[in-house]
């Protein structure tokens, strides 16, 4: 085991990390940005080191600086959170050169699950169903109407080398496709610069829901079930929940065969997430993979039990998994609310000093944040202040419970979206079990 | 189910009712004293009445004050938590004669339980094993030398009214029992107003385990398995655990069986625990039952996932369990320590304003506490600010997890106990699950 691990991010996933670490005896070392040293993580850790000022791209995304610090502190690893560098393989496989472990998948599994066309290729060899559409890159408007008419309108055309809804188009009828084909090819080139994009079906309004996966250096590949992640705003999920409220047990056996499968398919040996949509009629569909630890994955930790990066640690220092298949039984159901520092229902971000903080507490409550009373919320970063999860017996406790905790939780000086929740806990059709990624077009305020 | 509850209790205790009454839709009333106005229970709950001036006496036991606050308020029942009135028969025996449902066992149980040559006789009768000696009080010198000499030194003479260590006197041969007797007999007088007293086999250092029983006004009684709770300084717990480390399985069994016994022979209809000795030699023996819920009642909600507070609403609503014996698993490891404003190692008491306050979170952490930045610990009540309670699967893991917890604990302004408990999750005997009721005694600060 690693004696001592360098946490490449901050915030509450910096927190967690330490966490974990302390709990393995793993000393860790915090790196931050000349605005962040007042930050949890930087004092929760055993060392600290200043990687440059506030941009992220001269501190958290600098590589140089990164690489530097672990050297300095003689870290033999580097944990990189999510976002970030998290999914960058140029900067796994430095850390490889360097003789430092990137605790993550290999740079090889990062670029073939970043092309999301190699994905899809791969994970169809794997037996896993994904939408009709090419699994090669559309080079012609002629190309691109034959594919359209092969499958059906509505399609949606996507960046191969694209993410976060840049580059996508949807177009519902044959009349719009050459003027949306030129403008995808044209965002993705801005974007990403390669201008290639591929054509799915577009499926409309479907439920996000995504299987965690487990793997190490072993062989072995497990999962953990599904989290629906629907409620989401402009491709940001807002809650998050374990386990989906209408997969019956056949569609959660298939899609966590179907997980394990493409895991396997490309020898992964990290954690994982793969991305599905479901459909009205209950057909899932491979969307894409996560090559790393997500926001969501304590909703996961507390139906399973498992210590999502405690494993993960425990993987890239070459550790066999602690659990087998048979050991996985999903216990209850957890839901998680991301506390952002934005007005509730404009959604705009509300940085600032945080005056008067209380958490909720008691059973089943677990608040994952790295912010205190008189921190003051950077407008440099993300705008996640606090995850609030809780677990309980049935979906229905777990709302009532969810909705008694937010009560509790106080957050003064700066507005958050706890207000939204609160809302939301309130509401039938989420309430009801019904909700997909349409569900926050639809909220009234 | 009722629709409003009055809890008749203050600090942690109170918060939790509160927290269980939201999730289950009921409306609370929080009783407090003329100094509690700025009590977090007082925030939380529904409605608050001042019931009185500080000494608890003429407030938190007012029972007059205590009945016109529920009558005017139209509360259905009144929760009374632990300590105060919560083992007053008399209290239950008038919310019954005013038509308020008392959350707890029946008066009758309460005085069978609380009178302790009775309960000896009661679960004697119902296979329960106890410890050699008197289930009858002992009236004159020459029946304790008789007694004593039939059950071979060391013995205990204890109060049969007694309870929290006063009126107890251990005796380790014969030439001091004619001088403990007298003593004990006037001991008892003076504290219980009743001078009887009974005699015991003395257990050096044993272990103390208890069973949580969970019972309904149908007849269902079932057990969530033991807690231990060996580290105690004189008579007071300090940190609890479940399941007991060394219990085998089939010693688990038979004493999850006796504690149903001797809860079913008295047609026990709300949660209740059962205390018992653990000798070196791996024998139990019934030593008390409390006939209401426990500080330590989270570390068995943690392990298997019963909301303890919530089957106590049902059971006195007059609901059936919503668990079987069968549904009961453990799962993992919990410990809880309490945390006291008190000087860690001296136990002087410290109240006083807290200044900076910062809880713990992440996975597997608890946290049940009643304080806040700014608020003013009383020295009126007891000094209990906070329940630290951690999850994990292992024993091992759950150490390490809290002391990682405690690490992260702030509480600025006043002493606590946070400072002994990281002591504690550093001792080797602790680390080993090799500890009993001596442990404190032993214990180099």
């Amino acid at each position: 085991m690693f004696h001592k691990i360098l946490i490449a991010n901050r915030g509450e996933i910096a927190l967690r990390i330490i966490r974990a670490c302390k709990e393995l005896g793993i000393k860790t070392v915090a790196v931050h940005s000349d605005v962040d040293g007042e930050s949890l993580h930087v004092k929760l850790a055993d060392e600290s080191i200043c990687i440059g000022p506030a941009p992220s791209s001269a501190s958290y995304l600098n590589i140089k600086a990164i690489i530097s610090a672990a050297e300095v502190t003689d870290a033999e690893a580097i944990h990189p959170g999510y976002g970030f560098l998290a999914e960058n393989s140029e900067f796994a496989e430095i850390c490889e050169e360097c003789g430092i472990t990137f605790i993550g998948p290999t740079p090889e599994n990062m670029r073939l699950m970043g092309d999301k066309i190699r994905a899809r290729q791969t994970v169809t060899k794997a037996g896993v169903p994904i939408l009709p559409g090419t699994t090669e890159g559309v080079a012609t408007i002629e190309q691109a109407r034959q594919v359209a008419d092969g499958i059906g309108y509505p399609v949606i055309i996507k960046a191969t080398a694209g993410g976060g809804g840049r580059g996508m188009k949807v177009v519902h009828s044959p009349a719009s496709l050459a003027n949306a084909f030129a403008a995808a090819r044209s965002e993705a080139q801005a974007g990403f610069g390669n201008p290639e994009v591929y054509i799915e079906k577009y499926c409309e309004n479907p439920r996000h829901v995504e299987v965690q996966i487990l793997a190490d250096k072993h062989g072995n590949v497990i999962h953990l079930g599904e989290r629906d992640c629907s409620i989401q705003r402009r491709h940001q999920k807002l809650l998050e929940e374990a386990p989906c409220p209408v997969l019956t047990e056949e569609q959660r056996r298939r899609m966590g065969e179907c997980a394990v499968a493409a895991a396997r398919s490309v020898n992964y040996s990290s954690v994982g997430t793969m991305e599905f949509l479901l459909d009205g009629k209950g057909d899932f569909y491979f969307m894409e993979m996560n090559t790393r630890v997500q926001v969501e994955h304590p909703v996961t930790e507390m139906v399973t039990g498992v210590d999502i990066i405690k494993e993960q640690i425990r993987s890239a220092a070459g550790l066999p998994l602690a659990y087998k298949q048979s050991d996985i039984h999903i216990k209850g159901h957890a839901i998680e609310c991301r506390i952002n520092a934005e007005h509730p229902f404009k959604f705009t971000p509300s940085p600032g000093r945080i005056e008067g903080y209380h958490t909720p507490g008691g059973l089943g409550v677990r608040v994952d944040s790295a912010v205190y009373d008189q921190y003051k919320v950077l407008p440099h970063y993300d705008s996640l202040v606090a995850k609030l999860i809780v677990h309980a017996d049935t979906r229905e406790e777990a709302i009532r419970r969810m909705a008694r905790a937010l009560d509790e939780y106080i957050i003064g000086g700066i507005r958050t979206t706890i207000q939204l929740h609160k809302r939301i806990m309130q509401n039938k059709e989420f309430k009801e079990g019904a909700v997909n990624t349409g569900f926050m077009d639809r909220l009234v305020f």
